[in-house]
C-alpha cells in the first residue's frame, strides 16, 4: 500500500533504486498458455534505453531483463511473472554533495518529510529509472493484447514549442525522438543541440493510442477507462497533464461539435477519444500527456539543506535534457496495462453477455 | 469491483440510478470521533443541486440526505457511515423513445455493448445524478481535512471560449457559475443564454485547489498522489483533461524556468502545482479539468439503433447546457476525497517519522 | 479499510448498527441478466430472522429488503446494487446500564480501545445484527451460482456436547436448528429448555458444504480458495474455528489414509474436502466452523468499568441462548459470496483455457 | 489477482517454481527507519530450510537471500523491499515420469483443469518451497513488531497421534521439531523413524502465539484479526483447519465458562484467544492449525493421466514425511504479516484515538 502496485486483475508490483543493485516486477494475473520469452520485453526495453543517442542521458545500462518464473517452455503458466534487470553503471559518488541538500523540482524534499531518510544515489526510487519495469511488464501486457488485435503504439507530437502533426508509424521508429515526421527531425535535434548548449532542459508531449479495442472495457464510475488511464499516465514521472481525446480543447467546444455521430458506417468523428461514460466506445483511444522539463540541469539554483539553511545546488550526474524523449514506450506500457486489466476485468463480469448489435469503428 | 468503490483507506461506494428509487453510498475508513451531522453534508449538495438558477436543468431535487450509521451522538465512531438520498422527481416517460436508441457522445452504446442491458431511464447509472453522492461523502472528508488545516476550495476558470481569472474565494460563492470575479458573471449569463437559445451546450474549465497540507503526502511510483488526483478528477462524468500545476504548459517550458526555487522563506513560485515526485510538498495543490459540452442536446443528431439502424437522435429531457457549470462542489469532492485517502496511507506507515527540517509554503 | 468489504471482484459492503435507524449493503460486481426480486433476497433472511421459535432472541424484526439499484425491470444490469433494511425493533433503553461498562467476552472492551468511542446500544456494529446484510448479499450470490449449476447449502452439526450426524437436506428445512436429522429435534429442544432455565448459552458446529463446482475456482498462494472461504467464515460472529474437510482430523491420520485417489468414475474419498492446492477439485466443498457460545448471559460476571474499576455485569436485552441456531444461513451466505467471487475471478484470468481432460466427481 | 499478495497495507507479493532459477518478494509499506540486514531474515530462513534432520526433505538449498532496494545503510527507507533467493539443489528430471499424470492428493489435477498448463517439476508454484518468501517477509515484519514489543512464536502441539503440552520456549529451539517439551523429543524421533520405514506420512498440529499486543488491532466486520489470520494460516500448503483460542472446543462449552471474565488485575481465562468482536483484546493471540499428511509417498496410489485413464502413481522425488515440521517459522511468518498489516491498518484511522481505560493482560 505504499503504491507500488498497479492494476487490480492484472498487477504489476515493482521494486528497486536507481543505484541498488537491481530493478523488479511481479507481474501477477497473466493468463496461462502466452508464448513469451525474454526478447519480447527487450524490445520495449531497447527503446526505452538511455544512451542510444546524444540528446538521452549518458548513462549506459544493457537493461537485459531476466524472467525468473509464471513461463515454462516459453509459454505463461498463469502463476505469477518475476521480473529483474540488473543495475550495472551506478556511479553514486556523483551524488554525495546533495546528500544534505533538496535539489529544486526534485523529490528529494518531498521524500525527506514522507520518510525522514531517503537513498539520495540518483533519485533512489524517484528516478526514471524506476520505469524500465514498467516497459518489462507492458511488454507482456502487449503481448496478450496482440493476441486479440489490439495494438499500442505512441509518439512524440511535442518537443518545447515545437508541435509535430502525425504523419506515419514507420516514421516513429526511425529516429530518436519517436518522432512520427522524418521531416521535422533535424528541426529537434538542432533544438537539442542548442539547448545542451544552455545546459537547460524542456518539456514534451506525447500521445499514444490503442486499436482494435472491444467497445466495453472500462467501469461506469470511479474505475473508468479513462480515469484509470489518466491514474496510469499521470503517475510517469515527471507527466503534469493528461487529455483523453479532445482533452482541453474540449473546454470551449459546443455540443453540437463535440459529439460524435454514428452512422451505420461508422462514427463520423473521435473527438471522444474512445470513451463514453468510461467505457470503451471501439473506436481508438486516444490520450496525450504533458512532461515538464527535467529537473536536474546543470544551471545553479536556489535551495535550502536538512537544516533549512539557504544553499545554491548544482546537479552533476547524467541527466536527460527532456525526459519526453524517452517516454514514448513507458507511456505505451501504461496504456497497454490499463487496458489489460480492463479487460481481464471486464471478462470477470461480462463472460455471459451476447449483443447482436454491430460494432461500429 | 466493477468499479463503485474509490479510494483505498478512505473508500466511498456508491449505487443508484438516475430515475431509480435511491442513491446511497458507505463511507468506509473515517476516523472515530469526528462532530458530524447531516447539514455538515447538505452544504455542499446544496451547492451542487440542480434547478436553482435557469443556466442548469430544470430537474427539481432536494438532495436531502440521510446519515444511517457510523454516528452515534453526533460524532463518528469509526464504523462504516451509510449515506442515502431519495429520488423525488423522476420523470421517466420522457426516455422511452430512446429505449432502442444509442444518443450520441452518450454512454448509452458503450453500456449497451459491455452488459447486453441498461436502465435508459436518465441515463440510469451513467447519468451525472451519481455524482450527488460524491459530493455527500467528499463532505466527511472535508470536515475531517478542515480539523487537520486543510482547504479544498474550486471555481470556474472558463465558460466555453471565455477564460476567467481568479479574483476572490468570495466572488465565487455569489454567482451561479462558481465564477471567481463578479464583474465577469453578466457575460456568462448572456453567453448562457445565447447557448440555450441555439440549443446548444459548451463545455467548462474548472480550477480545484487545496491549502494547508503538509508535505509528505502520496507515494513515491503508481499511488502518486498526483496520479490518484488525475484518476478521482478523470472519473468526472464528462472530464477529459487534468493538469496538475502548469499541465500542458509545462511542455513549452524550460527546466531553468519550471523549476521552483527554495529559499528559507519559502517556495519562489509554484509551477509544481504542490506535488513533487507524486508527494505533497506543502504547496498549494492545484488541480485544472476540462469538461466536454453535454451531449443531451436537443438538436438532432445521427445515430444507429439497437439493430444497426440509422435513426435521427432528438434527445429530451431535462438537461444542463453546460454540466461544467455545476462540476465545481464535485471536483471539490473528489480531491477531498483523495487527499483524505493519502493522509490515511500516509499515518499507516510513517507514524513514527519525525522530521526536523522546517516546512515552506 | 476499515474492512466492512468483502471480496475482490463480486464485493458486499456493509454498514448499519443494531440500533441505528437501518441495515444496508452495496453488492458491486454482479453479473447483468440475472432475474432478481426482493422475494429471492427475502427467503434467507426468514430463515436467518429473529423471533421465530422460542429457541432464538424475542426481538422481531421483519428485515424486510428492499432493493434500491441495480435491477432494471426484474433482472440485473451489471452496476452496483444497493440493498436495504430498516430497524424497526428496537429497544435502546435496555442497555444504557452497560454505557460505562465492558461485557465479559463482548467487544465492548476491544472496541473502546480501538475508537474510544461506540455505540453501546444492542452491540452497535458488534451486533450479530450485522449479519443481516449478508444473508441478503449472500442470496444474489446463491441465484446466480444456481444457474451455473453451483448448490450451496448448510446445517447444524452439533450443538453443545449432541453431535449430529447428516441425513438428509429435508429435515434441515423441517426445524428452528437446522437439525438434518429429524429423530434428533427432541433432544435439541430438551436441551435448549433446560439451558433456558439455567440461564447459560452454549457454542454450536455448523457444517456448510457446496456441490456442483467445477474444478479450477481458487488462486494459488495466498487466496486459495479455502484460504479466503477460512476468512469469510472465521469473519462470522463468535466463530473460533474453521476446518476444510477433516480439518484437524487430518492430524493424526497418514498420508495412504487422507489421499483421495483417483479413478476414471470419480474420486475415491473426500478427506480433502473439494480443494487441492487451493483450488477446487470439483468435489464437494465441506467446511465445519465452530461457534462460541453467546457472551450476552443473564449470570452475573466480573468486569471493569471505563475508569478500570471492578464491576459486577448483568447482560440484559433480548439474546439468542445459542447464536449457533441462527448461523447456517449467514455460513451459506459465507461461502456463496467466497465462490461467487472466486468464479468471476477465474473468469477473468483463465477464460482461455479449453481442457479435454474429464471433470472427476 | 491471481493471488499472489497478502496484506492490504504491509503487502508480500512473491513469485517463483520449485524448480525455477529463484524465489522471489516485494515487500511494499514497510515504516522506514527500520534497521535491517539480510542476517535477520535469514535466521528464520534457516528455521525453516529443508535438510537440516533426517525427518525432512533431503534437498539441500542454503536458501540465501538477497535484499535487493528498499534499505540504504542498513535501514528501511519506506519504499519497496525486493527480496531474492536463487534456487541451486533442483533435480527436474526426477519428476518427468509425472508429467502426463496427476499425483492423489497434490494440486496437479486442479492445477490443470484452472490453467490447462503447469510446471509440473516439484510442484511448481505449488510446491512448499514456495514458502521460502514467506518466512523471508515475516522476517521483516516480526523485526518491527519487536520494536513494538510484540512477539510472535509457534511450536508443534502435535505430530500424528502424539499430543504435546507447552512446557517452555527454549526447548522449542533445541530440537528439529519444535517441539516444546524436551522430553518428549525422543518419542518423535522413533515416531517418525517407522513412518519413514511405511514410507508413508503423517500429520501435525502447530501452535502459534503473539504476546505484547496492544488492544484495538482488527477490524469490526469482514476483516477481523482472527478472520484474516485464518485466511493467513489457511493459505499455508497442506492446512486443512483453524482455530482461535480454544477453536472447536468452545463448541461444547457454556457461556458461563467461557467467557472471560475481567478485574482490574486482568482478564481471569483466554478462552476467546486474544480476540473480541474481530478486534484484539490485548491478551495472548492464540491460533492452532492443522496441516495434513504429505501427499508424496513412494507407496503407489491409483489416479488418472490427461486422458482421462486410470494409472498407478509412484511420487519420487525428495519430501519430507511430515510437512508440519518445518510448518513452524511458516505459520509464525503469516501471524507476524497479519499483525503487522492490523497495526499499519489500525494506525491509518485511530491515530487520533486517546483512551484513558487501562490496558488488561
Amino acid at each position: 500500500m505504499s503504491g507500488n502496485t498497479f492494476g487490480k486483475l492484472f498487477t504489476v508490483t515493482t521494486f528497486g533504486e536507481s543505484h541498488g543493485p537491481a530493478l523488479g516486477a511481479i507481474v501477477d494475473g497473466c493468463p496461462p498458455g502466452l508464448p513469451l520469452t525474454e526478447a519480447d520485453l527487450q524490445q520495449d526495453l531497447d527503446r526505452r534505453r538511455p544512451g542510444t543517442s546524444r540528446h538521452t542521458t549518458q548513462r549506459r545500462e544493457p537493461d537485459q531483463v531476466k524472467i525468473l518464473s509464471g513461463v515454462f517452455e516459453g509459454v505463461t503458466t498463469g502463476t505469477s511473472i518475476g521480473l529483474l534487470i540488473e543495475n550495472t553503471d551506478q556511479r553514486s559518488k556523483d551524488y554525495s554533495n546533495i546528500k544534505d541538500q533538496f535539489r529544486p523540482a526534485h523529490a528529494d524534499y518531498s521524500y525527506h518529510h514522507k520518510y525522514g531518510i531517503r537513498d539520495y544515489r540518483g533519485g533512489g526510487r524517484s528516478s526514471a529509472r524506476e520505469t524500465a519495469m514498467r516497459v518489462a511488464a507492458g511488454g507482456i501486457a502487449k503481448k496478450y493484447l496482440a493476441t486479440q488485435g489490439i495494438v499500442v503504439r505512441g509518439y512524440m507530437s511535442q518537443l518545447g514549442p515545437i508541435e509535430i502533426a502525425f504523419k506515419s508509424w514507420e516514421a516513429v521508429h526511425d529516429n530518436p525522438f519517436f518522432c512520427p515526421d522524418p521531416d521535422r527531425v533535424p528541426e529537434l535535434e538542432a533544438f537539442m543541440d542548442e539547448l545542451r548548449r544552455a545546459q537547460d532542459s524542456v518539456g514534451a508531449k506525447i500521445t499514444v493510442v490503442a486499436d482494435g479495442l472491444p467497445p466495453g472495457l472500462g467501469e461506469p464510475v470511479f474505475d473508468r477507462l479513462d480515469a484509470e488511464l489518466a491514474h496510469g499516465l499521470m503517475s510517469i514521472n515527471a507527466v503534469k497533464g493528461v487529455e483523453i481525446g479532445d482533452g482541453f480543447a474540449a473546454v470551449a467546444q459546443r455540443g453540437s461539435e463535440h459529439r460524435d455521430e454514428m452512422t451505420p458506417e461508422g462514427f463520423l468523428s473521435n473527438h471522444a477519444g474512445g470513451v463514453l461514460g468510461g467505457i470503451s466506445s471501439g473506436q481508438q483511444l486516444v490520450a496525450h500527456l504533458a512532461l515538464k522539463p527535467t529537473s536536474s540541469i546543470t544551471t545553479p539554483g536556489r535551495s535550502i539543506d536538512l537544516h533549512g539553511q539557504a544553499v545554491e545546488v548544482i546537479t552533476k550526474g547524467r541527466h536527460d535534457p527532456c525526459v519526453g524523449i524517452r517516454a514514448t514506450p513507458i507511456a505505451e506500457a501504461m496504456m497497454a496495462l490499463t487496458l489489460m486489466d480492463h479487460l481481464l476485468r471486464h471478462r470477470a463480469q461480462n463472460t455471459d453477455v451476447r449483443v447482436t448489435t454491430p460494432v461500429l469503428r
